[in-house]
């Protein structure tokens, strides 16, 4: 089959590969719709996950089931599909404590275009499609249903992470796709005060849209000062951050109240340590929780998410500003995402 | 001073009262604004809480500070400020187990026109001021400001008890002023689908305004088997009630999945015994979680939900169909809420 | 192969039927010892799950891999396991949503000698061995490990659904087996006072070594005055419910404080209702929480209750009154727990 | 009245002080019994909170009632009662959010020989008395009392801040006075395996009378080799801080499971920095919790903990190796805290 990889770290280019075989658990599928991500652009030219040779990019898309494994009873041939970047084994033992993310080790859920091919391709490998696959809804856009791979899934689970409640303030750092997911995600928790953090005047209106109520552009201003201002040196309730250096925790601890929490699900690319302000964060004691985690997949929640989207709760698409018809397009569309040009947030390629 | 009373089961009347005291952690207030509530109904005219002679009626309303005892240091004459139907002694021992709405027994935060007098009169008194006042924001329109004394605290509060989560599918019983905040809190915790049940075709589409996908009238259809149908038979996630006689937890537990939640805030007052459906109930080992609570008050809370609305995430003033200038409306108010004309959802008295 | 079963309603017997065929996500085992249990009676002699015929019995015990599918990496034959009553499809949708045991359906991960063969057999069957099988810790007592099938994790989830705190006061109903693993779980929870309500004082010795420190006789005196009585009239803050009758839950209501909780963990066998006092409960604003479910199966906790056997934190074998040796004890091992003699708590028969 | 304080940075010594005066919502108490910690020995003698004069120190202790203000209406002179070290405003906002400690500002909840005068004299004063005394359960050791004020609700926090469950696997670092609780309040979480790092090998005797399972001396092997050796390279899914420098943060991070949370309840005294692992907390994403919080206090708390001596499932008094008889001696205790000999744990000093 004809598939678009990472050829080695800094190069990308088209191949030529076997489809990949179905076990009595799996399902292969044809996809309809795929998206490239910014977490692509890291591994193919920062070199994130270190060295891979001819290995199929694309963890976010959806699709059509083209085979499925002898135990596989919920889904057929022909059917319209929702996959997640993350595709866990569902009978493991960090699965079983609430992680699946971790199935099998620390990350162990991400496996498209990390420890197998991906989703650029004529066909992609779906391991416990039981867990992992969920019907795609009557009517569903397919740009949008790529959106629940991981934009929707990840910027949401910060809020999780975060423990949004009716009312909080909270401050929200970097407001790229998955950040726009995360502010959506924080006015369907019932924040009451969305402070977002950027740099981009140009996505203001977008994330406004997606709930924000307030803004800083931390190249203007010092956010601490600023946020303390606002807020009666009182602080925030909670921080979200998608993105931002090895420097960030320490911008979101002195920004938030005690008893506050932070929502990380930002992947921290460089330095040896991460840094948290001794005296802001109470000498131990304040009661500032750090939590930081990999989205979660899954059946369950790919069918929660589309709800959201199905009964107009949810609009993807306001933050879908390329979209590309044809296959051929795909290595256009990941090099937008390496160039990010101004009046770009996401690019989708329909098949 | 002047006031509005319940002067025995059945009869209500205006008397004339001495203006309360003020010990040093109270304040007394002069409302600039109150809300005839169901509840009020109740204890006149079905004796909900038993006989009571001369007693001020009231518990929803805003006002502005007149008296402060020595020990309140954040509040000062002249300020406007919300208060809530519920004030809890927060140094309790309940209130320290997280249940302030029962401080010194159950239901024992309940004070206003049940222990005490109730603010349709010229004062009312606040215990435990420093915890229960908050201020009022600048620009808030003082009958969103009553909203937030009992009905958007009840109405969110159910979502609380269920644990709503994103996309979750939810069943809503009664769709009165409760009701309709009891779903806009629903939307505002990322509900995916929330199936309203109710009798009245006309409030359907101040429903579906705060946030409401489906509709069913129970006079019509079998509520169980119309909610089991569109859930695949699986039945829904979350049951809210805010309505409903006493064999409504029947039809709950009966369209509730398992590992599902019921939230109430309904006031149940008849029967002896509530039931629970053996079977349905999984033979007791379903995972069909009862919950039920009276709302929750005090200074964080007000804060809070107050935020919402001056961020215009929750609009009140759609249900407000009712409003009168002038103290001297308060029996008409209520008379309002007692006779249900079919255009009432709540009435509002600005003095 | 040799097998005891359940002819029919009220008929048990030995039988020969086939050898259990593994398909890739299975494993078969052979047990190396097997407890019967109260509700293999409920099932022969009431009829509890309707007429079943020549369905083995059984689903507590241990054994030995004799069998593994394709698809199994965790597990080699001649590996000596751990196998709970419960074996859910780790992959459905109700276990990503936290409840397992109601993988496929309510009460659906209850397989053994419900919907399919159990353990009273020379070898039985194990659906997703990944997920359901646990390695036996070596030097663990073969008995000690059929206790980890249902005894414990059944009497330690009561403890969870009633979310024990330290040093709660909780008053426990019924004092079998389970129910003494539920005292046993709240100790280890941390509970301050443990009353346990029961018939029989000559279990109230066991009972106190497993951390009950109070007793009331429910034949002698009424239970609600007493633990009213004992609490300074305040209720307890938890009852945990492991027998009982269709009125266990008015009396667990009654002796509960405001913001309570029911740990409930009974088979409820009779009549079409279960009921709970409407004052009592606060006519539904008493935060009294009524929680009941099924155990929770599965390789993460069968390994971590394990541990708690191994670091003599729990000693199940204090409970096991009767030891068989030989295959040929099932029955009378069965009947033993039919017939119930003053003397038996539980029995066990090793192969 | 006479008292012992802080007379400046590194001097201490008996002086003379009015008796506090009682505010409406306070109370008098006379101490029966107190106890130094080593935050007394850190804010003498280190500095620890910055300069005080003529501070009277002391915040473990127990008392009987001397006066009560106008709105106390649970206790009464002559009275016995228990005092945490922290003293919440129970109406505050932090408290209603639920971090009494964090009252009026972080750590705010910490008054006594911090921003007003503790309990080594004849009297000492208690803020929001209801909220903050609970009455001494009949028949309690007094040096017992002692240890409800700090070590036991600070050492059992740790494991409510990591949320120990049934059978998990933790490490323990520093087995001081409140390292002993925090190892006895795991063991009552029912935690399966509790590694006690230390370097004392005396204290391991009495760590395993308090429930620990291993041991590991950390001047003799690497920590986190050894951890990740006896856990087959998983990690451990909790740990505890209850002491350690300022790359403690680290060793835990290093140690723990995907989905592990830290609970520390260590005083960071030193250092503009914390520092987190990049790699090992999963750059982000490995859902490696970092909880870190002060002890909560006040009456039900007290209430609680207290049930657990009374009910013998704790006994604080095996960490108490000196006792001293008479007010007079309290400089010889605290000095003993100060100079740490071999065979101190914990003193205390009863009047
Ligand atoms: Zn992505
Ligand atoms: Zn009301």
């Amino acid at each position: 089959m004809k598939a678009y990889a990472m050829l080695k770290i800094g190069a990308t280019g088209w191949i030529e590969k076997p489809r990949p075989v179905c076990g009595p658990n799996d399902a292969i599928i044809r996809p309809l719709a795929v998206a490239p991500c910014t977490s692509d652009v890291h591994t193919v030219w920062e070199g994130g996950i270190g060295e891979r040779h001819n290995m199929v990019l694309g963890h976010e898309g959806c699709g059509v089931v083209d085979e499925v494994g002898s135990e596989v009873k919920s889904f057929k041939v022909g059917d319209r599909v929702l996959v997640a970047a993350i595709t866990p084994e569902w009978n493991s033992v960090n699965a079983q404590a609430g992680y699946p993310m971790h199935s099998g080790g620390m990350l162990g859920g991400w496996k498209f275009s990390n420890v197998k091919d991906g989703m650029f391709a004529e066909y992609f490998h779906v391991n416990d499609a039981e867990g992992n696959l969920a019907l795609m809804p009557e009517g569903m856009d397919l740009a949008d249903a790529c959106m629940l791979s991981d934009m929707i899934p990840t910027g949401f689970h910060a809020n999780e992470l975060a423990d949004i409640q009716y009312g909080v303030a909270l401050s929200f750092f970097c407001a790229g796709p998955v950040g726009l997911m995360a502010i959506a995600g924080a006015a369907l928790k019932g924040a009451g005060r969305i402070i977002v953090v950027d740099s981009r005047p140009d996505i203001v209106e977008i994330a406004k849209a997606y709930g924000a109520t307030d803004y800083i552009d931390f190249k203007k201003v010092s956010v601490v000062d600023e946020i303390l201002k606002w807020t009666n040196n009182e602080g925030v309730e909670k921080v979200l951050i998608s993105g931002g250096g090895s420097t960030i925790l320490e911008t979101a601890i002195k920004v938030l109240r005690p008893g506050g929490k932070i929502g990380n699900v930002n992947y921290f690319g460089a330095g040896e340590f991460l840094t948290i302000p001794r005296v802001e964060w109470g000498v131990g004691m304040a009661h500032k929780a750090i939590h930081g985690g990999l989205m979660l997949g899954g059946r369950l929640r790919l069918e929660k998410l589309a709800r959201l989207i199905m009964t107009k709760k949810l609009d993807p698409s306001k933050m879908i500003t390329h979209r590309f018809k044809g296959f051929e397009h795909i290595e256009e569309a990941l090099f937008l995402m390496k160039d990010k040009p101004k009046d770009l947030i996401k690019s989708v390629v329909i098949f």
